[in-house]
């Protein structure tokens, strides 16, 4: 550990402060970049039931040499937290200095989890989705939907959000955003739902698939951002065999997003996945027509959580928010 | 991380201060026993090259469910530190609640480091030498082989320390150590030290055998500290064909401990390594007799960081240096 130098602990709250849906863009599309480019990459993720709790536990980790940006995100899925009035997912960052080792930064990471994944299908909608896109449709409303739905608005003029859930109890809360933010707001059938939208985001914990491929116009964009697990499904395999499939990890992709499916039933090859960075750096041409269907893998990489997290650490430093954030010396 | 709970921080010095030989050898040894019985486990190692400052970084994580502890080492090594007035190796400890996944402690890694890997040779001493042993031969004359002699030198009544390191202008930091403790040392030829030691320590980065089979005599105990990469070696793998194979955990000593090459040649059989850890339980009769040479291979584990670490926390609590411990609130 640090001989002598400060380390800075930044809180939920200052990270609530600090890091707003621009900065998590652009930090988590400055990482995807860097991925393509091979200069950040992401070590061998570490998962583990652990045998007590029911929990899931482990960490996702890499080093950004761009950034100069090295560490981990610890942390877990503990299902009994919200009978303890605490979250089920907890999640903390440990940043450290790449030049010598020593700990740089603790930063609380529950409200950061939510904001790079949300910032991850808002880059592929950014990079990937037709300019002229106006209908937006959510395939899940569980707590992590609205801020996909919050980041994915910003990205193109949408003028109408239309959504589904498995329990359509659930779905006030995306109607209450959208009234926020003046969206009409639409609860649909899937069918209709792949009919009217435009742009499509799935976040579920679906274990098979929740949109049939027959569904979806000519046109559409589809981030999945729910499966990260081997066994986990949303859409429907053959889609992706007709579909432009992107992800942020193509390692990933295979063995736990979205892709595995296809790639184990010889629907697609992993050649035909390329990384969103290489459309982020020019390196390939991203959407070549307006009936091209394009499909955003988001499998979710510890780089992610260490460039959102850096960055709170920078602006919680320009912010001089030093009062409410604890630097201790060890 | 935790949402209004406090996480401690726990510093060099107060480590120091808080954890002794006896304590971190009561730590390992609790844990050696909970990993023998399957109520404690590692998780698989990170280790990467991350191709800046040349630096190999990475992480050794577990859960004890006897202590509940749950948690990592993060650190690694960085060979330009020595030059910035840091010590190359650099560590960190974090300890997670494992009832609900959130941040509690954050421990300075670097001198617990040493003493754990001190408490694992000297825990196979206590278990496996000869209770009569009257010399202690150390290999190495490194920064931790006078950890090592330190918590060796408590377990029996040695009479006389013998050393050899490849570089002898090093001894004298082991001789300064023996003439504190009123303990005679000699330096010796490596030869020489097989036919004089009861107890042989080797702490060093050897790549080749630097102890052959035929210089050791009937009844020692010899625990390699040195091997934990693949490729490395300290003894030669004759030596565990007739030696009684002892170590922390069989699935590193295979890999990347000193039994890798043993295993590899066919000398011995992975069922022939045994976890120490079972004759602490008593469920392996540990040494038999007089004549039966032992041979502790360790390879040092996380779950023995995260044992340490979390006596640190509770004893700097007990100790109330809450003055010197921080206690932030998140």
């Amino acid at each position: 550990m640090s001989e002598g130098k400060g380390i800075t602990i930044i809180s939920e709250a200052v990270c609530e402060q600090v890091v707003g849906r621009p900065e998590a863009f652009v930090a988590v599309e400055n990482v995807f970049s860097a991925m393509a480019k091979g200069t950040a990459y992401n070590f061998p993720v570490i998962r583990e039931a652990i045998g007590h709790a029911d929990a899931l536990y482990g960490f996702k980790s890499g080093f950004d040499r761009d950034g100069m940006i090295l560490g981990l995100k610890s942390g877990g899925y503990w299902p009994g937290n919200i009978d303890k009035g605490l979250t089920n997912h907890q999640s903390t960052v440990i940043l450290f200095n790449p030049d010598t080792g020593e700990l740089k930064s603790i930063v609380a990471g529950n409200y950061l989890t939510a904001m790079r994944t949300a910032a991850s299908s808002a880059v592929s909608i950014a990079h990937l989705a037709r300019k002229n896109a106006k209908v937006l449709g959510m395939v899940g409303a569980g707590h992590q939907s609205t801020f996909q739905l919050r980041a994915a608005v910003e990205q193109r003029n949408f003028e109408k959000v239309i959504a589904w859930n498995f329990h359509p109890e659930m779905l006030p809360k995306l109607s209450a955003v959208c009234e926020e933010l003046g969206l009409p707001f639409e609860s649909v059938t899937r069918e209709e739902l792949g009919v009217q939208a435009d742009v499509i985001i799935t976040i579920t914990s679906a274990f098979e698939s929740l949109i049939q491929k027959n569904w979806i116009k000519p046109g559409t964009h589809i981030a999945c951002m729910g499966t990260d697990t081997k066994g986990k499904q949303e859409v429907d395999a053959n889609l992706l065999a007709v579909a432009t499939v992107f992800t942020d990890e193509v390692a990933q992709s295979i063995s736990i997003g979205e892709a595995q499916h296809a790639v184990a039933s010889g629907l697609i090859k992993v050649e035909d996945i390329t990384p969103v960075g290489a459309v982020i750096n020019g390196t390939h041409p991203g959407r070549t027509s307006e009936e091209e269907i394009t499909l955003f893998d988001g499998t979710g990489v510890g780089l992610q959580d260490l460039a959102v997290a850096s960055a709170a650490v920078e602006l919680a430093d320009l912010a001089e928010e030093k009062d409410q954030t604890n630097c201790i010396n060890l």
